[in-house]
């Protein structure tokens, strides 16, 4: 049995679950509209759908007769607050980036400067 | 050929991965250092380094005869840029549960007034 996280982003390493995730982000949708900007067969979409069910990123209603599907954020949230621990590095990095795109900056300004002293 | 963002979160679907990743935000080490607290076997340590490089998630080192492994944090930004869009969606959700808990607060405290009214 995999933890919470790791089938969350098992879930998510599907571009067609990542759109699906998009469109629902928009509001509840059935089935039959959801699958229809994808060019996949029904039981291909059901296999997502079942997919981010069981990761709990999506919940299918069951008062009405068309069962739309719901976008769930929860496993979103834990993603987002996992991801955070690694801020600081790609922070770090980013800043180390500018500092060198600085420096060829400089030393580009200053040879250009010497290019109009000649 | 599976998309950036696809091979990272599919990478970040195991627990053992992850631990590799958290380790290696303090700093870099060799394979052998990293594999120490963890009882798997080398062929399987290996295979999952395979699979963060191949993601773009650490790198070895060709310089050194240890060949010391180092995070890439890149591909975790891009998950936290992708996350993004969907902080509307919890902060949603998470304030309408702050204002249905603090409903049930508000009732509770009436019936405490009434139950010391009698």
């Amino acid at each position: 049995m995999p933890d919470h996280l790791s089938s969350t982003f098992a879930a998510l390493s599907d571009p067609t679950r990542r759109a699906i995730l998009a469109r629902l982000s928009q509001g509840e949708l059935s089935v039959k509209e959801l699958a229809e900007p994808f060019s996949i067969t029904a039981p291909s979409m059901t296999k997502h759908l079942k997919v981010l069910e069981r990761a709990g990123l999506i919940r299918r209603s069951r008062i009405a007769q068309r069962r739309p599907c719901h976008l769930e954020s929860a496993p979103l949230r834990e993603v987002a607050e996992w991801i955070e621990q690694y801020r600081r590095s790609w922070e770090h990095n980013m800043n180390r980036l500018d500092k060198y795109l600085g420096q060829l900056e400089a030393e580009g300004g200053k040879k250009h400067a010497r290019r109009k002293k000649h």
